[in-house]
């Protein structure tokens, strides 16, 4: 039996990960759940799962939640924590095995960095944490041999095709993307998208900035810097290969100039799946990848001309220092910005570009929170740079 | 360096090993090769590799090659075997590391079955060895604890598949099938086919029953035979998809619904560097594949109605005894009376299923002196057939 932490438990990925522990019990005991406001969804997964600790984001939450609870016997209440210190105190309970990291943005890093300096497994849904702590995250997972298995369908299929061959065997990576709802949309119609229009992504429902990053192609972007870190590769080890049915979730070429893929349906839960049940694969049943019903699988190029997004991830990759931070955070700015009707569609990568010029200097970060606060520091100064030059 | 001796070396798998060697010295040291009656070819494959021991079919083949090699100095002259000892003195050479299985048809599995008995590993290009002897010869691996590495492309595809995960998490394996030059053709025209039409295979230049095989799907029928014996599966763990790029090879679905597939250019000596590599992979140059240029990939159902074949093998593979020898040999004779216009296209699957009916009464094999004479009395009753009942 692996005993489990979830971070970000009511979120998508979260839910998704209990649905899946639940099919699999008695393999799994989720012992500590982490969530913010989403009170109700909570009180819930503490009635099904009965973990011994939950942490919520502030002590009004912990009032209402104490309130929800109030028919519990007291035993079969979890202690509840609050704050920060209630995600580190979930990240690093001493009875868990494998913390599944699926807190969104870098509100994930410091407890993911505590869970892995604690020894624990981690299941990384979360983009942004190797994107901006690549090394720090690694290096200390390294350290404490901890397994990162990703949870997110792209890494999860590079992860399980490096199997068939050792590093220093790949010659490359290839990562799939779907293309976005404006992969056949004239580049100069691009400024006329509106976020109704950018929200319909064609094969995957997601939060909102992933699937306004998926648009642009910065998600992809995130997923090269991801990938470095992840599986120790150099960036021009990885392409991006346009895909539009996410049959194919991504590929690994072998240095002999053999190709291994891993396809599936499209469904979250196989990814976590195979991340909490890794060394093993468990049995799941009825979702079964038929490709004679599917019939065709189509590939093409990236535009990076109509996505300059891709090609940013790219320098920031070659870069490295303080550059994958820039783009994550002026990207989460300038996203949230144009969801509110402040900038235009294609004015998302030129502020993040403007920004990447100007916050480059730093060579290295020596910990999580040096990361925070430069990631303080850009997210302002890009929201300033938006309502100075763009509005 | 490993050492190789090469059964079939003037083959056209022969040839590509030989090749596949030469980019890869001074890894590998070829010490000795088989060849029937291509002596010219078997000269020349002497001058550049040097090995200390080659075979020929008969007296008259040595003594042609003798001549060739006058002006040789005696230090650099193989020794010269011939006829079946030949081959087994090739098959289990001491100084050999990795036998080469690359002769066509049951020839090939005396041979093989005695390099396994010597303990060398086998690099299998031979289709039909686990076909007839699959019980056999997988025994014998077993005992000696030989890798079997298959060379042909679909099931080295399945070998690299297997690589991410256990035998034991396999759902099922889905052999590719390019569905040959006929796949398109309504099924009441298929008795009209003619030799020509069907030696026009789509993706793969082969030799002549192969060919055939593949516009009968009679090919896949033994690869589903020859998958069962390589890989310990049931036969329903075994499915054909049609897929008309042979770009993905093949692939195989775990039990947690995860499907890996190995893809890659349509090359021969891709599978044989895998193979003679394994378990380590080796840099190849300029073979990639690009999917954005090949830019679509099909899939659909094989049509069993249309392709017979596809059940018989089936039948033989869950029934085994002596049937799956029986539908190689009656389909061997069969293919053979196509390409002499003696029987029509359509007929080749009616007489293999003729000969089923009459012989499948043996249970098992327990040597194979056994199986050769029970292959051979099949031929003779098919050829028999063939004069009676069809011309």
């Amino acid at each position: 039996m692996k005993t489990l932490s979830i971070l970000g438990s009511t979120g998508s990925v979260g839910r998704n990960c209990l649905k899946v522990t639940e099919d699999l019990a008695p393999e799994f005991r989720v012992v500590a759940l982490a969530a913010g406001r989403n009170i109700k969804e909570l009180t819930e997964q503490i009635r099904r799962f009965r973990p011994v600790l939950v942490s919520v984001s502030s002590r009004e939450a912990r009032d209402e939640l104490k309130q929800s609870l109030m028919d519990l016997s007291p035993s079969n209440r979890p202690k509840i924590a609050t704050g920060p210190e209630g995600l580190l105190e979930v990240a690093t309970l001493p009875e868990t095995d494998l913390v599944v990291s699926a807190i969104v943005g870098v509100a994930g890093l410091a407890p993911t960095f505590q869970a892995i300096k604690s020894g624990k497994n981690i299941a990384l849904a979360n983009k942004e944490i190797l994107v901006v702590g690549g090394e720090l995250i690694t290096k200390a997972a390294r350290s404490r041999e901890v397994q990162l298995i990703p949870v997110d369908s792209e890494h999860n299929a590079i992860h399980q095709c490096l199997r068939c061959g050792k590093l220093e065997e790949v010659r490359q990576v290839i990562l799939t993307a779907s293309g976005g709802p404006f992969r056949n949309l004239p580049v100069e119609q691009l400024s006329r998208v509106t976020p109704e229009m950018a929200l319909r992504h064609p094969t995957w429902k997601m939060g909102n900035r992933i699937t306004i990053d998926s648009a642009t192609m910065m998600n992809k972007g995130l997923e090269i810097l991801e990938a470095c870190w992840l599986f120790d590769l150099k960036v021009d080890q990885i392409s991006v290969l346009v895909h539009p049915q996410s049959i194919i979730h991504s590929l690994v070429e072998f240095v002999d100039g053999s190709l291994v893929a891993q396809l599936g349906v499209t469904d979250m839960q196989q990814p976590i799946h195979y991340a909490l049940n890794y060394p093993l694969r468990m049995p799941r049943s009825g979702h079964s990848l038929d490709l004679s019903q599917i019939g065709k699988l189509e590939f093409m190029e990236a535009d990076s001309e109509k996505f300059p997004c891709l090609d940013l991830a790219y320098q920031a990759a070659y870069h490295q220092g303080a550059l994958p931070c820039t783009l994550n955070a002026a990207d989460e700015v300038a996203v949230d910005a144009f969801l509110q009707r402040k900038i235009s569609f294609s004015e998302i990568p030129r502020i993040v570009a403007k920004m990447m010029a100007e916050y480059n200097g730093k060579s290295k970060f020596s910990s999580v929170g040096e990361i925070l606060e430069y990631d303080e520091i850009v997210r302002k100064e890009t929201y300033r740079l938006i309502q100075t030059d763009f509005i």
